[in-house]
């Protein structure tokens, strides 16, 4: 069976701090639903590590539970919600924010989710005309879902456009921390002044968990209640609380997301040297790499990748902190012989 | 602070089964969306507890969230959902399955949860008519919300009665195992000819977790987009299934349930002693008593406890895998000294 | 084939005024959507009828859709409806509120759709509790499905309140000149200070058509939006608006109303006269009465009736702008026969 | 006041067929809600007109109701709808397809509103991956929105080639009537093979209302709950069933709209003889002519007409059944003057 290891950054296991705050938590009864010591000490370093004091701050089971809950509680159902054209909420999440909300979702051009601030202009087009929806929110990505990562000024150039358009700000981050650690700066700097930022656990050593920082809680009126609707509000709350808490004490999240980030440096090295072109450029932890259809096949019986557009012949490769050296010099490896074929 | 003991079963921790599996379960990298072997275990032990060999089964986080997945599998908008008017469906999850199906929830009159089948027949009354929605499933709980066991002559009846109306039933069984245990049948026998099941994880020693077992999955097309819509598929789905897997295997899941009834037994024999009177009978692990308002405000001081009705002054006290005689002497100490105020 | 004389209100042609009024507003092109002088008027003649001048006035095809629009504007998903157990919204619009909504409706039981505003306190317990939908607002009609109305003072009690609970009132009046006809009283009177009232076009002498008279329009933000996305924006909208001039003009819609509880009133009193019993009072334009399933089914042989619910014997005889006398005279013969059968 | 002649085909009155059979449907008490004998009649001439035996018929309000109606009734909320990136559904319903069903709405890129059939396959990538939105109808319109009409062979093509593909096809024929009469072929023919298609009355000579042709109902279970759940379930039936009964009889809906098509034409060709270019193809009755924003503002002085894209300065101008050339010839006048801007 073909290795798992860079499948994606949800097939690596847990983090052992993870699974530390687990039992640590685990002593005796306390209040479900929240109400709990651990879940009040978690949700005040999820604010103070992204400096929002005034925030509010929800935590769901996953990065999709996280985005429907963000982007359904910021529209009315004729509202738009815009997006690039690689988007995990447009491309990923089988419709579900669509679903929950009612509200149409549109997708941008993009530069691997890299979205020109300008677009917006050219969509913000009918506003108060009853014929069409009304624009109301956008979602980005950081880092992107093909690996790239907004720039600071980038971002917040993005940001402040947006909100001189009347627009909402969503930061899917569920790989934030990987933005975070690549751009050496403060998480608020990485994600601008979004008005609500998805902040990723899963995918960063977790066993489950994505936060939600609602930094601007008055354009989320009933945010608590989108959660608890889709079954997103934990009545063992302090298990997800708990795991946001180690993580993020002493910046254990930053160096497990730096860690990804090296690892994926490495083989995107490794595979120029092998004369293979990269897809998209690795910005944090994740490889893209274009591949003939047979390379791709003998790469396969070695490592499950995902190829994300079955029209494109372009493989994959996502590094976790759980990456080793070893697993990516066993994929250079792979790749190698399968350029040969 | 009050003691949180009998706030309910998901203020208790997990049991170290739970944990261990975690453990267990975090060995290098697998496939992610349930691709894997633990996975592909943990359902074939759903499915043969309760005998169902052509069954699927799913798992969600939530019972909220496997409540709203099976219900709204079920259904087009245009359907009814009956339910029993004290049903968690109706009256705790803030309203999620009618916002995802988008189907009207119709409330029949019960006794603490148990309904009369011939209530059935006088709801459906207007099959086909366009004007009308149209039922297509009954939910009802098993144990139910004010801690009733359905016996299995009588479940057997009622969904037998349901099918020949041409209902769908599923079962809420998001305390099951405490049915399963206080009636000492099988598993299947406790939820009768059911066509899907929510089997309880979180309430009964889990960190998180319920399963959805489909026992008839040619009426739930399209359930795993529901699953998925609402982010209920786990990324690193191992997690809840490893849980599951162990504790239903050699009746450890089971005994926790016993456990919990005997306790709730013991608190009740001992509230009948003390002359109080039971809002409900005690058939699994909740026990209700009716309380003064100032002897429920001095019992509050002790213990945190529910109180399911405010125009009612009766409050639930929940029994689960970790209270202990200790835990029920205090109750009945402190519901003593309260019964003298 | 039975005479459709009294199976409905609908079941009548449209009053003369209704169709000369389509005939004077087909002159040449106009401006689409609403944007043409006939709806300027017609919206201003249904606000000062009802001495709204604050109001937003907007159409709609069909009473479902008027009520649809009027309430789905109204809530977030989050929120419940209220309702009386008889409702149209509940059992005659085949879920369609709470399809659009996605919010859930809640029954109310009801004196034939007379509402004791005291079980609103019962409803009202959970408030801001996350788990449970919240109340937002309740919907009571304006003379009710079962022909009842509700008098001036007791109209006023209910709606404040209900405002003093923190709810929005509702008033569907597709039969509301019925009811301000019987009373006598201003058309304002007979809603109270209800927030948001559907005025009946369609059942009294309209081909098609009932407006929305929004009298808080601060609570119903983005309500043409709703219009809109069900389909109820009228592109040659001048046929809707016209329709309502002709007929609020020099009181013609209290004439037909007037009209058709008249012939009710005789109808009533002949049923009395020949022994038969009411199952519910004639306060406006229908009349029910109770009948064994032998007499029914002799009636039906010359008229169709409808039975509202098909476990209680009751017909319903509901009388219209275009009801004769020598009609009420066939009926009380056909029942005069039938009663012996 | 600038003149409405040229703003939309639904800014034109009522054909006069269309109003006299109000007044002959105008007859004493029928049954509500379809079940009369006009609705019968009406049914099978579009039945019959459309070679479609077996096909069921329903009727809308409007043409936003019954596209609505009949995408909604397609799809469940994990499908994928798809249209041109012109599509009245995508741009002009203000998201009411996407609200009501709850699917997601996909634009292909397309000439004016006709779509390579290739571009199909493209779209086709994940079928059966719970990850993504599953594709399951495609929309097209016919004449298209930029007065484009597709072809016989093309749009069989079309049709043929997404059937192939395991999808649904919907014509939104709210000016099938032009395309019909431009082609000069069977109304089937038109529409090729599609399942479902909507039939405009509105923009072609009626007061209101637009039929939905149901050619393979066992793809639309339940439609006459979604048109009965959005308010489109006529009470007064007849009326709208009457209107179609009189255009489709002897051919006046065709008569009507090939008197649209040779207004456009006339006016195109005197648009080219001014040297102005049109910015789309004059194939049926709308004729869209590029014009600098100078011009534009000239000419609106005269006639109101409709800029589809803010960003593209050209403007749309509409004929209809009443039409006339001394309107075609102000026109022209008016954009000769206006040239010189």
């Amino acid at each position: 069976m073909p290795s798992s290891a860079f499948a994606s950054d949800n097939a690596a296991p847990a983090h052992p701090r993870a699974l530390e705050a687990l039992h640590a938590a685990n002593d005796g009864a306390v209040m479900s639903y929240g109400a709990d010591l651990i879940t009040q000490r978690a949700a005040e370093r999820v604010r103070s590590t992204f400096d929002s004091p005034g925030a509010d701050v929800l935590f769901a089971f996953t990065g999709t539970g996280a985005n429907i809950i963000a982007l359904s509680a910021a529209v009315r159902p004729w509202h738009e919600i815009l997006c690039s054209d690689v988007a995990h909420s447009l491309l990923d999440e089988a419709g579900g924010p669509v679903r929950v909300s009612g509200a149409s979702l549109v997708a941008l051009p993009s530069d691997d989710g890299l979205i020109d601030p300008a677009l917006l202009d050219r969509r913000i087009t009918r506003r108060g005309e009853v014929h069409h929806s009304q624009p109301r929110i956008v979602t980005i990505t950081q880092s992107t879902e093909n690996g790239r990562v907004w720039q600071p000024e980038a971002i917040t150039a993005f940001v402040n456009h947006a909100h001189k358009l009347d627009l909402l700000v969503h930061v899917d981050g569920s790989r934030v921390a990987n933005a975070i650690a690549a751009l050496e700066v403060s998480p608020l700097a990485a994600v601008g002044d979004a008005d609500i930022v998805t902040v990723g656990g899963t995918k960063n050593g977790m066993l489950f968990g994505d936060a939600i920082l609602v930094r601007r809680p008055e354009h989320f009126t009933g945010i608590e209640f989108v959660q608890k609707q889709i079954g997103h509000l934990a009545s063992k709350h302090r298990y997800v609380a708990a795991q946001f808490d180690a993580m993020l004490t002493d910046g254990v999240w930053l160096e497990t997301a730096a860690h990804a980030n090296a690892m994926a440096q490495k083989l995107s090295s490794g595979l120029t040297a092998l004369g293979l072109h990269l897809a998209s450029a690795t910005d944090a932890n994740e490889v893209f790499v274009d591949l003939p259809a047979d390379a791709l096949a003998a790469v396969r019986q070695h490592f499950a990748v995902h190829v994300p557009d079955p029209h494109k012949p372009a493989a994959r490769f996502v590094c976790s902190w759980a990456t080793t050296d070893a697993d990516v010099d066993a994929a250079l490896a792979a790749l190698a012989q399968a350029k040969t074929v």
